[in-house]
């Protein structure tokens, strides 16, 4: 047996016996020490001469035949294939590559105080996984392909409509509900969709880059529009072709602000008005501490101009990937085309898990658990900020995953965040969300870290800043 | 207790106790029975009146707090909050909604023949589940936003690596492999970022609509190259403009042509001159059942101008929703900016799931499960259409998941397939995948049907076409 001399098989490798023996007959066929149409020997033969059993040989050898390195021929008797020159290497040049192999990054959570990262330890997994359970065994239809709901399934648009009514007062048919891969999908299809280089967006200013970046992509010029403590200051900045208008009125990212009623009245006045598609992003309003919410924007809207967006990212958690826009009657057609050939559906098991998690109140229980331990870590946050006399203000509380704290004196706050970020502290400067508006600061998230995290990261803070300002 | 008589619960319904009450305190505020600022009853006196637990009550008070609609005042007691009129059905109209909301529609498996369909019922879901609840073990990163990895996971693309690498050739580096919603997603995000009114695509003549829907999404014209025996014909028709091929040499879609390598080296050479890109989608190439395969188009591309796309979606099941690009060196950054845009990561325990069952051979073993029993139903279905003597050939067997099915005498192929849909029978007419090319006969998909299915089908398609054809 010409060259099987050469096979070394290691029992004490993390790699079976199997895998082993098959990837040096391929690597054998790949340099040409076995030729085409040569003969390999009987798998009893070479169960012999290498002390294995046949059962190892038959499946090395089928691996090898289902992938073309070998040809069946009579008596099932196996013969090397006529394999090509694509499989040997080493035989032609390739232009030298632009990226070089490195080796895998570790998966690492968020430091403190990064902005907008849910406790995933809160999470009910073990729930759960129940209810996946149950919902696998209803049969294998969510296995196959549904390209009927590309949209998302029936029953979590149902589900997702019922919990948008009864807490924040959205009211719609089920089949304007898309659900979407997080809500980063939703604004970039919307971005498709709605703009264009002469179609503008206006844009909180500060603002959420997420959004930006699916205005920009659409090649979108971008109106900013400042905001004030009562969240987008308006009547609006002239912009002829503005054909939408994003803005986060339960709590204005970054800053905080709490749009009142009227303005949000007046809003849906001048988007009537325009014809201005208004992009409502509540993307934390599940998490209010203290107050009694104003309503949607989406809620008031008596004329369908408001597109409603919205995530599980933050109330599940983000790995999930799915999230919901609710759209308007007339924008529904061509959001469920532009999807079904974007992705066609997406993951269906995730989904009817979802549903059944949204039916059977346990969404509404880990909520519920969620918004006491995330307001318990404002407190304390609040509390331990307070006692080391920062010169950080944080005018807006009470409510949401994030508070920004405003420099009391003149700083630039890009700075600081650099020295923080050496230091084990990710707080992005306020400015870094700016267009036009200048405001120094720094955005803190809470809502992803234990007492002990947020005790040690307000040391390590307070540390750095100080050195830093000098003070 | 004013009005709380009126409270009605059915312990005989599935839905809670607590639930009950909860929607009927809303609908009482909601239909201003009770008032705003108006004090509720303790949970005391209430569980006394209505025969239940203070547990239930205080439950279903402390979500209608969540909801903002119960404030809370002194000693643990709740007023009714200054319920806004959003909340509030009835006070004002609404214009009329174009869509009316349906009940939901039942999930369903495919009929036969319905092309590109697994048998998802030959999916080991026990073992998946076991590889999922390892991945969950390890920690809860998988669970947080991960957006350095909105490329996918660096585990599957490197898994999805080492397989390319094993089973076609393809070499590249593990960093030059995207993680896509499909392989759907992935054409949709090539469109975009390689074509546009004036940048026109080569498509196969008959060829796959999924791809020609994601160039007519980017605008681009679509140039027809008609095929033959030997996959897509060589030279291509002029197109100045041209900037993409979209081409499946492994079993041409829909005629099941494979492209010879001749061809191939000779499109390489062009697609090398001309500076195109060539999109390889080599969507079912893992179900070879008779043949040695050719080799890809990337591992015989020596200039890095072929994208190849691929899917899990057919190897594990559609439901999945994991497919992957082979991206060239210089796609890489603009792909990955556009992924971050259009979506960050995808679901990441499915993603690392599938790295397990990849590295552990999982995915081999159940691939050649399945192509042992993909081949056999397709041999069935061949002995049983040829008792039939039915006028219809098959050149190209011994491959992929749908076999081509031309017919020998004159026929409107749309008539037919429209009779055997009426009949529960899904064969695509030929035509339908035409643009210029003229091709009459019926596409059947024999991977997703048991042996009983293929039997019933085969009856019922002879007896349809026997009377709709008149022989």
């Amino acid at each position: 047996m010409r060259g099987f001399d050469q096979l070394r098989l290691d029992r004490t490798q993390r790699r079976t016996l199997q895998q082993q023996l098959t990837d040096q007959l391929k690597a054998m066929i790949q340099e040409g020490r076995l030729r085409p149409s040569e003969k390999l020997p009987s798998t009893r033969a070479l169960a012999e001469e290498l002390n294995l059993s046949r059962n190892t040989i038959t499946a090395a050898f089928e691996r090898l035949h289902d992938e073309g390195y070998l040809q069946g021929c009579e008596r099932s008797a196996f013969v090397v294939g006529t394999v090509t020159r694509a499989f040997r290497p080493g035989e032609r040049q390739r232009p030298a590559l632009a990226v070089k192999s490195a080796p895998p990054r570790q998966l690492m959570g968020p430091r403190p105080f990064r902005p907008a990262q849910p406790d995933v330890n809160l999470f009910p997994m073990k729930l759960w996984n129940r209810h996946r359970m149950r919902v696998l065994r209803r049969g294998n239809e969510l296995l196959q392909y549904q390209s009927r709901f590309s949209m998302g399934l029936d029953e979590l648009r149902q589900a997702v409509g019922a919990y948008l009514r009864d807490s924040r007062g959205i009211r719609c048919h089920w089949e304007e509900i898309a659900v979407t891969g997080g809500s980063q999908q939703g604004l970039y299809m919307l971005g498709q969709l709605l703009l264009g280089p002469e179609r503008s967006a206006y844009m909180e200013d500060p603002g959420y880059p997420g959004a930006r970046r699916c205005w920009e992509q659409a090649k979108a010029p971008i109106v900013p529009v400042p905001v004030d403590d009562g969240g987008i200051c308006l009547p609006l900045p002239d912009a002829q072709d503005a054909s939408l208008l994003y803005v986060t009125p339960s709590h204005q990212f970054p800053l905080g602000a709490r749009m009142s009623l009227g303005r949000r009245l007046e809003l849906l006045r001048i988007a009537q008005q325009r014809g201005l598609w208004i992009v409502e992003d509540d993307y934390d309003s599940e998490f209010r501490f203290d107050s009694v919410p104003q309503p949607s924007l989406q809620s008031l809207d008596e004329f369908r101009r408001v597109i409603y967006v919205g995530s599980f990212s933050k109330t599940l958690f983000p790995g999930l990937r799915l999230g919901y826009v609710v759209l308007p009657p007339e924008l529904v057609e061509p959001f469920a085309r532009l999807k079904a050939t974007l992705e066609d559906h997406g993951p269906l098991v995730d989904q009817a898990t979802l549903a059944a998690f949204l039916e059977s109140g346990a969404f509404d229980s880990h909520l519920r658990r969620c918004r006491r331990v995330y307001r318990e870590r404002q407190q304390l946050f609040l509390e331990l900020v307070a006692q080391k006399g920062l010169p950080l203000v944080f005018p807006i509380t009470g409510h949401g995953m994030n508070l920004a704290g405003h420099f009391s004196i003149e700083v630039e706050d890009t700075r600081q965040s650099a020295a923080l970020a050496e230091a084990g502290i990710d707080t992005p400067a306020l400015s870094s969300y700016c267009n036009k508006a200048s405001r120094s600061g720094l955005l803190f998230g809470l809502t992803g870290f234990a007492d002990g995290e947020i005790r040690t990261g307000v040391e390590a803070m307070s540390t750095t800043l100080v050195k830093s300002l000098g003070i």
